[in-house]
C-alpha cells in the first residue's frame, strides 16, 4: 500500500511539473492541493484492479493520476465559499484560503483537463480503442451522470429531508462513480471480461457507499486531529447522513455488510486480488 | 452562417437533454449559458474548416459543440464574482447571478467533463487513432499551457502594467488556444497534411489575436446595448488592453494587419475556404 502511494506521489509530481508551467502562481495551487496528502484511496483501487486482473504496468499511473486529478479538483470547488466552505483539508488550509478563491476556481479546472491530457497522453503502450474507452469512462463518471450530478444532487438537497434511498443515490453518483471509475478503468485496460468487470463493478459500488457511511460515522465520533478537519461539519450545514437517518450503530452494520457483499464478489479470484480485499477491510476500519 | 449556428444550437440543445438529467437544477444552469446565444465563432471555425478541409460532417457537429462547451464554461467561471464579477453576458444575467454562485461553478464543471464525453462519443464515424487526437489536442487546448494557463497569466497581471508582447501571449493562451483548437480538430478529422495545419494554424492564431484586439476595442467604444454588456469594464478593472497600450487607431490597424495575414495563409484554398475567409473579415468589422 505504502509503495503505490509513494508511486502515485511521484507519478503525480512529475506531471505537475513547476518548470514547465506559463504562470507559477497556477501551478502551484494544483500542486499544493494534490501532492503530500490523502489515502490516494482511489490511486491504491486502481493499482489493486491493475494487480487483480493483469492490466499493463504502464496504464496504471495515467489512470491512476487521472482518477485523483479529477478527485482532487472536485474537492478544491467543493471546499470553496460558495460551496461548503471548508477551511481545513488533510490538515491544512484549503486550496482558496491560501491562494485566493479566483486561483482555486482555476486550479480546480485546469486539474480537470490536465486529468484527461494525462489519461489519453501516458497510456500510449495501449491499443487506440481501448484508451478511447477509458477517456469516456472517466468523461462519464465525472459528469452529469457521475460526480457533477451527485454534487448538484447534494446542493439541491440542503436543509431537506432526504430518506435513505436518495441518500445512497446521491452518494453513488457524488463519490461512488469515481471510485467505480477507478476500478472499471484498470479492468478494461487489462482486458477484463464482461463478468469480471460486472463483479468488479459490485464491489466497488459496494465499497464507495461504505466509504461513504464511514465517513460519516467519523464525522460524528471521529478524531479531529486524526481527521485533519472539523467534526460535526455535516449536522451544523444540516446535511443528510446515514447515522442521522439509520442511527450509529445501524450505520456501522450497514457499512460491514457492505464490505461483505464487496468480498464475495472478489471470490473467483486468488492472491492477485488480495489488495483489493484488504482496501475493502481498511475502507470501515480507518480512523481517518 | 445561419445554418451553422441553427445547427450547433439544435446539436447542443439535443446534448444537454433536460429529460436526461439525475437533477434538474445542474442541467437548467448548464442549458441556460450554453443555448440561445452568442456568436459561435468557435462552432462556426469548426465547420467552415471541415469545408475547407474535406472533413467528415459526421464528427463537426461533436467537435463544434465540444468547444464551445469549453468555451461556455469558461464564460461562467470568468464571471463568478471572485474572478471578473460579471453581472451581464450576452444580454442576459450571469449564470450566477439566476443559479446561485455554486451552481455556476458545477455547471462550468460538468461542462468541461461533458466537452470531452460528447467529443469521444459523437465521432464514432471516426477512426479510433484520430478520436485520440482530438481529445489530446482539446485537453491540451483547455488546460495550463492553453486557456486555463492564459487565465492565470490574466489573473496574476491584473493592476500590474503588462507590455504587448506579454499581452499577446496571455491572449494567446487565454482565448487563442481555444479558437486554434476548432480550426486543428477539424483539420485534424479532415486528415490535413503538415502544411495545411500549419497554415490553418498561423490563420487561427491571427484572427484570435485579432479577435480579441476587436473586443478591446469595442470595450471602449462599442454600443453596450449591442453588446449585451457594459462597456468600459477593462478600464475599471485596471487590466491591460491594446487600445491602452498602442491607441485606439493602432490597435484597429494592427487588427486589419493581422487579417491581412490570416487570408495570405488560405491562398492555396479555392472557394471551399470561402467561409473562413469570411470570418476573419467578420471578427475585425463585428459591432457586438
Amino acid at each position: 500500500m505504502e509503495a503505490y502511494q509513494k508511486r502515485i506521489e511521484a507519478f503525480l509530481d512529475r506531471t505537475l511539473d513547476p518548470e514547465d508551467a506559463p504562470v507559477p502562481e497556477l501551478i502551484a495551487a494544483m500542486r499544493y492541493s494534490t501532492l503530500g496528502g490523502g489515502k490516494r484511496l482511489r490511486p491504491l483501487l486502481v493499482y489493486a484492479t491493475g494487480q487483480a486482473v493483469g492490466a499493463p504496468d504502464a496504464a496504471l499511473d495515467a489512470i491512476a493520476a487521472a482518477v485523483e486529478m479529477i478527485h482532487v479538483y472536485s474537492l478544491i470547488h467543493d471546499d470553496l465559499p460558495a460551496m461548503d466552505d471548508d477551511d481545513l483539508r488533510r490538515g491544512k488550509p484549503t486550496c482558496h484560503k491560501v491562494y485566493g478563491e479566483a486561483s482555486a476556481i482555476l486550479a480546480g479546472d485546469a486539474l480537470q483537463a490536465l486529468a484527461f491530457a494525462t489519461l489519453l497522453d501516458a497510456t500510449a503502450g495501449v491499443h487506440a480503442d481501448t484508451r478511447l474507452g477509458l477517456a469516456k469512462e472517466l468523461a462519464h463518471a465525472a459528469g452529469i451522470h457521475g460526480m457533477a450530478g451527485g454534487q448538484a444532487i447534494d446542493l439541491a438537497s440542503e436543509g431537506q429531508s432526504l430518506n435513505v434511498t436518495d441518500l445512497e443515490t446521491m452518494h453513488r453518483l457524488k463519490t461512488g462513480a469515481l471510485i467505480r471509475a477507478s476500478v472499471l478503468l484498470p479492468a478494461q485496460a487489462g482486458h477484463a471480461d464482461a463478468e469480471t468487470r460486472a463483479r468488479l463493478g459490485t464491489y466497488a459500488d459496494c465499497i464507495g457507499l461504505a466509504f461513504q457511511i464511514r465517513d460519516d460515522v467519523l464525522d460524528v465520533e471521529g478524531d479531529p486531529e486524526l481527521l485533519g478537519k472539523a467534526c460535526g461539519a455535516d449536522s451544523l450545514l444540516e446535511k443528510a447522513t446515514f447515522p442521522a437517518l439509520l442511527g450509529l450503530e445501524a450505520s456501522r452494520q450497514r457499512a460491514a455488510e457492505l464490505v461483505d457483499e464487496a468480498l464475495e464478489n472478489l471470490q473467483p479470484f486468488g492472491t492477485e486480488a488480495d489488495l483489493l480485499r484488504f482496501l475493502a477491510r481498511y475502507i470501515v476500519e480507518r480512523r481517518h
